[in-house]
């Protein structure tokens, strides 16, 4: 079939690792990317970017250096460039993220954490 | 409250026309626009841009001059810049738009089908 569309619980199905974003999909010099997340991840910023979350399924809190955010499923939240945060999930939480391809996930700063980079799923 | 997530189904609910993108948030210079769509759309295409459908409830069909795909909610599609396109639902579906700003519904031709430009809502 030439033309498909991308279903996210589909994708979803297909990984059960946490943290490591994957590809599904680019729109010009953008990628969206499936992410399961739990826990507490480091902070960091994006110098360049902003960065979309799209809350597909649980509930994701992004703490901030002065406050934070909850989005829950069917929410969205775009994190402006240079803005330091640092996303915590209590439960498993399904995220859709959106952001220039090229983009890590630890931010300009690299640590244990990086994950693999423009890996498609 | 400095951060605030933005609820796809509150948006829905302040407006009930269809085929008028409303504008929910930006990143970078990308727009998140709202939708409801029903009926049939016209031909058109964006000589500059991919343009991506997410569908958040019903059933979207695009129709391109040599098949079409069918997104539902919960699934994605990104048309490729260039390729005509003729988007069609058969009950009112609601979706979510993601192109650079300044994109005109209609693509590079207007016509009366074409809707103001860079509403929020």
């Amino acid at each position: 079939m030439k033309y498909r569309a991308i279903n996210f619980s589909q994708k979803f199905s297909l990984f059960k690792e946490q943290w490591q974003p994957k590809v599904i999909a680019e729109m010009n010099d953008y990628q969206f990317k499936v992410v399961k997340l739990q826990g507490d991840f480091i902070w960091h910023d994006h110098k360049d970017t902003d960065e979309t979350f799209i809350v597909l399924d649980g509930i994701l809190r992004i703490d901030f250096r002065d406050g934070a955010v909850q989005i829950c499923a069917g929410e969205m939240f775009v994190v402006p460039k240079g803005v330091e945060h640092k996303p915590y999930a209590e439960r498993e939480v399904k995220l859709l993220l959106i952001e220039p391809r090229g983009v890590l996930n630890t931010g300009d700063g690299g640590s244990e954490r990086t994950a693999p980079n423009d890996v498609w799923i």
